[in-house]
């Protein structure tokens, strides 16, 4: 197993395969939300399911495998720094995807290494999709790498009020739910174990914030039409607790807008986001 | 196919086997209500999960193919009347069981049919539950049986306040996660399948209202031990829509309880109710 080095990037793990149904899609569309019955198209196989294009981070983690190749990552203390997801076509109803994880970015921060994976699926029509995991490991910096860029500033909110605001609950149950779409980490459900790593509860997942968030983007730039729906980048920027109300705000610009969600405290817990659509 | 005649009770299905995991155990957690951090080992793998003992009609409803056997049943005139649910012991976290349904009851009440389908699930250990539904099938009487029991006055509440209330919120999408637990009826999901019902909106299944009385039992009477709850039996009397808080009333008499069930609104939605604890 190699050791942290700039040499890295480039490295691919091994190609897996990855299949879903209708129900795995109407199972994450709880997950990050969906109601009845203005999300009806995605809860109810009478209307395909349709699939939210955030469902791509599943099949996207199931990528992840890259990681296991480096040398000195704690798990205990790896965070998710950012999101981005690419569509290329509609996810399908159900589907089966063959899976590419690649390490594109390796950054060093000093005290963390920021580790960008990026996994492709495609299917027998080509690419599907595609999502990119950086991920920010505490304590595996130092390697003698590049700071990289500052993201300071990266889709940065223009000084205007925002084009819409979509203002959504989360449930207390939401990470109960969320996490039977595949992402077990205790910290979102194990009180013990989410005061061990520092909360005084369990958290919501980044990535069903991320969901909510992409919804948002779906309702409002695209018609709830997920065939619209071309990339959503973000970055998490602080903790969403399950009860939180999730306010996504977007200001559009042609055919991309900038996104921003805070909770009903007002943190920025999404941030330097940018959707495409068409 | 045989027509509706009383000769029938008694008549087996094919036996079928249904097997479950820690997923759809906390997927069915999650349908019924579930919360964190109250019903946590219902919830999260790293206490199990404890299976609830109402997860037995999921299994129960598996066996009701018998019911395929009987001529003259519209599927679109049927309602769920009442169901009973008899743990032999502690419903593992994961497991497989033989189950077999049986025609146990037929009654006509003139214009429909009363049909009783009692389903056992059996393990390598032995019995393990066992479910009965009682189907109303209207547009299906009249075929020259006896009316049955009248079920006025059966397990009525005694004239005094109850020894346990519990109140307990449904969420607008309670259904849309119910059912992906197996009842896909669109009745409980699709507005428009639901206005040719004769409902204004979709309504919950009452096999969920049924989890929800029964986590309050679990919860009041069981000290949240699964093992330690033997029966529960129940009328179906009224319609629980999504987002309606569900008040269980409970009368407890030694190991037993007589419990009802009603809405915000007022309308006793569960009745003739008894349960049984050890």
């Amino acid at each position: 197993m190699p050791a942290i080095s700039p040499d890295l990037v480039g490295i691919k793990g091994d190609p897996s395969t990855y299949s879903w149904d209708a129900k795995d899609a109407m199972l994450y569309a709880c997950g990050v939300g969906a109601r009845p019955y203005d999300d009806l198209d995605f809860l109810f196989e009478g209307k395909g399911p349709k699939v939210l294009p955030t469902f791509a981070v599943i099949g996207g983690m199931a990528g992840m495998g890259v990681m296991g190749q480096l040398e000195g990552i704690n798990p205990m203390l790896i965070l998710h720094g950012s999101q981005a997801i690419t569509l290329h076509r509609e996810i399908p109803s159900s589907g089966k995807v063959t899976l590419q994880g690649e390490l594109t970015e390796l950054w060093d921060k000093g005290s963390a290494a920021v580790i960008g994976i990026t996994t492709t699926a495609t299917d027998d029509n080509g690419p599907l999709f595609s999502a990119t995991a950086n991920i920010f490991a505490r304590g595996s910096g130092g390697f003698g790498g590049e700071r990289g860029p500052s993201t300071k500033g990266v889709n940065a909110p223009p000084e205007r009020a925002p084009d819409h605001t979509v203002s959504d609950d989360t449930r207390l149950e939401q990470a109960a739910i969320y996490r039977l779409s595949g992402d077990r980490n205790p910290l979102h459900i194990d009180p013990e174990f989410a005061k061990v790593g520092g909360f005084d509860t369990p958290i919501l997942h980044g990535l069903c914030t991320y969901g909510f968030v992409g919804r948002a983007i779906l309702k409002t730039l695209c018609g709830n039409d997920p065939a619209r729906f071309k990339s959503f980048e973000a970055r998490f920027s602080d903790v969403v607790y399950p009860g939180d109300t999730i306010i996504t705000k977007l200001w559009v610009d042609g055919k991309e807008a900038i996104v921003q969600a805070e909770t009903q405290k007002g943190n920025v817990v999404l941030s330097g986001a940018k959707a495409t659509f068409a």
